[in-house]
């Protein structure tokens, strides 16, 4: 279970990797997100907390504020209790002595922050990503704006990071949680798409599931029958037998953690020949993936290795030739699979997004920015304990397609003339959620069998016709 | 239906009635809002478009800007194209020159509006409400962030309310749309509800529908069987026979109107005694008001018309007493009724709330600071084509009853002593979306009917028991 101890430990470690780093005085500021306007200050969108502050607090309620103080280890959690006009509208919430003692910590008024950082010989505070935020940090700091995110603290970024990208078990199994809701939405979608209904009716009944499972979705859903386009979030076509869905969607456990799912399958029941071709291409780059993850190999490889497959998978088919090692190398399947083969996740889908890819996914080593692979949001060693997707995609991208085949690009690779015939498969992804473990790599959540005979059987079941 | 035009005629309204206000130069400036991210940049919530910008034009799309030249009429659309990049990702989007061409105006680059702002003899603007949008206005003034509220332009509020506040009838048509997926969102709440289910449930069922139907919520569900908490927005009970389920929750139609409904139902079969006198009262307050409602007449009074009968119903059930009348002006009836009877409704739940109340609901004319009073949204006078919330409530309230009671505030009116019995009965609010027409007034959407009889006949037709 997760508590005061838990929060207590981990500030415990991240003051000590500070320590580490030289940097032994001064506070570190972490400002908790607020509610986040729609249409005006009192409509907001769900509440979702900064999630550094929850993995060092634990607290999910807009408003907070903490400190960890570097001299003397301490620690102040700031807020205010509420006034009986606020009892009125939102009813009695746990006192700020409550949350204090939940989080292992001391409390103070929220107004005490700017006191304290005034005092503070110095702040350290991580990458925001609301201008309220911002505009908090830049009256604590006493600069503008425009200046906050120049002021960021590399060596909290990196401590930050070191703590968050490897997950115990508490953690693991909070994951579990959220691949478990997971796969029921994406079970339910496979059950229950028919020929005819829209694409916000499947949308619409993934996010009640993970509604309904108390957490909410962790990022927003892709559900399309235009797969090719990669974050598509318009849920505005009707389906029709023939194409494919895909549905890229994931829910949030209680706790704050993710899951993060891909699943393609015909709208009709079954592949059709050029579909089935694809997707059991796009299954053995995962495949070839997952033997090369495990603890002290670069995730680099396991993406290339993912990439090889796309080539000898599309060269089989005619689609792609020439060396495939040769071709990977110079980024020619970038046309069919222009992202990366996964990313960290954790309390964010894409974990620490805010904190830079460069420093999370590869530890400030530098990052390609040849198109395809500069996508590619993870590339470091890996380590036991760090959870990750793997998600290969194949893409027949109408746009991207016509650019290359205009400029002759990887000709040598790329059997152009022969694309047009399978435009009409549109995209496959198919997603996992893996644990780096000290033997290798395991998947987590329930058992979700993605080969097409499985995917087949799943939408006979719920007896569609076509 | 919305096209050019109705973009074109509505700045023109907006430019002449500056004109009249004496605002015959400067740029209006509309900021469009930008997506807004959940935790971090480029994980963001569903994106929603500043009401004020769609109103003028039309567009919902992240990242636009606008502007009107009330010297030359001119208005000019601020945005670009897609990269290659881009259309990897979201695929093909419109064109500036499509979009503007819909929207009847001009486009230039999104970079043109800080150029054409410094040119122009001054900038007026609505207020804002992220703090994005407040950073953009601050370098397109040339002021701090903090500068920007103390500037808007209070003439452009009231051209705009002088606007907005009046719906023709493309919009009441699109406001019924919403109005009726809202209806269909409660009607499944009343039909589907059991004991032992979780609010999350329902609150999950609610939102699938409203996803379902593309335009999503237009505000955050209340799902609660605490009543009593006005703005409940926790799902994490499970409901038991014997208690109230009260949902407050409404649709947007794919133009961007809101519905807004408050239904309040048992979680068993039927309402026990208490809570059956407590529903009929609030039912019988949304009839006291109805009269009230019409062309010149001000929304205080029919506040003030369901205040007394609240008075006279509590009074025949023994928890008030002495002269209803005196009650409601010394305000003693807000320890069971605290909110307003009201709000505008239109393409924000409240609608135009960001211009601020006092000129929205009260045109500058004051506003009471008494407890429950000062919470009415709208009070002045009605006009033919205005659409307002009616929403009747009545609570029990522990916080603020024990505090009244320790304090023997409004004795002479509060039968305090007999509260007690009647907390178990939480919170009754019945919300329905009313028209004013030249006659008198019309509830917007399918009918509903919401007597005990209806909603009792609601609630065996499921199948349930208890």
């Amino acid at each position: 279970m997760f508590d005061a101890s838990t929060y207590r430990d981990r500030r415990a470690a991240l003051i000590k990797a500070l320590g580490l780093r030289g940097e032994r005085s001064g506070l570190v500021v972490l400002v908790g997100n607020g509610e986040s306007p729609m249409n005006y200050t009192d409509n907001a969108y769900p509440f979702h907390q900064d999630s550094s502050f929850r993995y060092f607090f634990g607290h999910s309620k807009p408003g907070l504020a903490a400190a960890m103080d570097l001299g003397s280890g301490e620690s102040v959690l700031y807020g205010d209790d509420l006034s009986m006009d606020d009892i009125v509208w939102t009813g009695p919430e746990p006192t700020m002595a409550e949350l204090a003692e939940a989080a292992g910590c001391a409390f103070r008024h929220r107004s005490s922050l700017a006191t304290d950082s005034r005092e503070a010989p110095a702040i350290l505070f991580l990458p925001p990503y609301r201008d309220e935020t911002r505009r908090e940090l830049a009256r604590l700091l006493g600069v503008s704006i425009e200046a906050v995110d120049g002021k960021v603290s590399l060596p909290l970024i990196r401590a930050a990071i070191e703590l968050r990208e490897i997950k115990d078990a508490l953690e693991v199994a909070e994951i579990e949680v959220a691949v478990a809701t997971t796969v029921a939405m994406h079970r339910a979608a496979l059950i229950l798409t028919r020929p005819g209904m829209r694409e916000s009716d499947i949308a619409a009944r993934v996010t009640e599931i993970a509604l309904a499972d108390g957490g909410g979705l962790s990022f927003p859903v892709i559900a399309t029958t235009k797969g090719a386009t990669l974050h598509n979030h318009r849920h505005d076509r009707s389906l029709a037998a023939g194409s494919l869905f895909l549905l890229d969607a994931g829910a949030e456990s209680l706790k704050g953690y993710a899951g993060d799912l891909t699943t393609t399958f015909p709208v009709g029941r079954r592949f059709d020949e050029k579909q089935r071709a694809i997707y059991e291409i796009v299954l053995a780059m995962g495949q070839a993936a997952i033997p090369a993850i495990g603890p002290g190999k670069p995730f680099m490889a396991a993406h290339d290795a993912a990439a090889k497959a796309a080539v000898t998978g599309l060269s089989s088919l005619g689609l792609m030739r020439g060396d495939p090692d040769e071709a990977v190398a110079k980024g020619a399947h970038a046309l069919f699979f222009p992202h990366g083969l996964g990313h960290m996740l954790g309390l964010d889908v894409h974990d620490m997004e805010n904190y830079g890819e460069d420093w999370v996914g590869y530890d400030g080593a530098g990052r390609s920015k040849e198109f395809g692979r500069k996508s590619l949001r993870l590339a470091k060693a890996l380590k036991a304990g760090m959870v990750h997707t793997v998600e290969p995609g194949l893409y027949f991208i109408p746009e991207l397609i016509a650019a290359w085949k205009s400029e002759g690009r990887f000709a040598e690779h790329i059997a152009f003339e022969k694309i047009e015939a399978w435009m009409g498969v549109g995209g496959v992804r198919n997603e996992e959620d893996w644990l780096v473990t000290p033997s290798g790599a395991r998947r987590l959540g329930p058992s979700f069998d993605k080969s097409t005979a499985a995917i087949e059987a799943a939408r006979s079941s719920g007896g569609i016709h076509g």
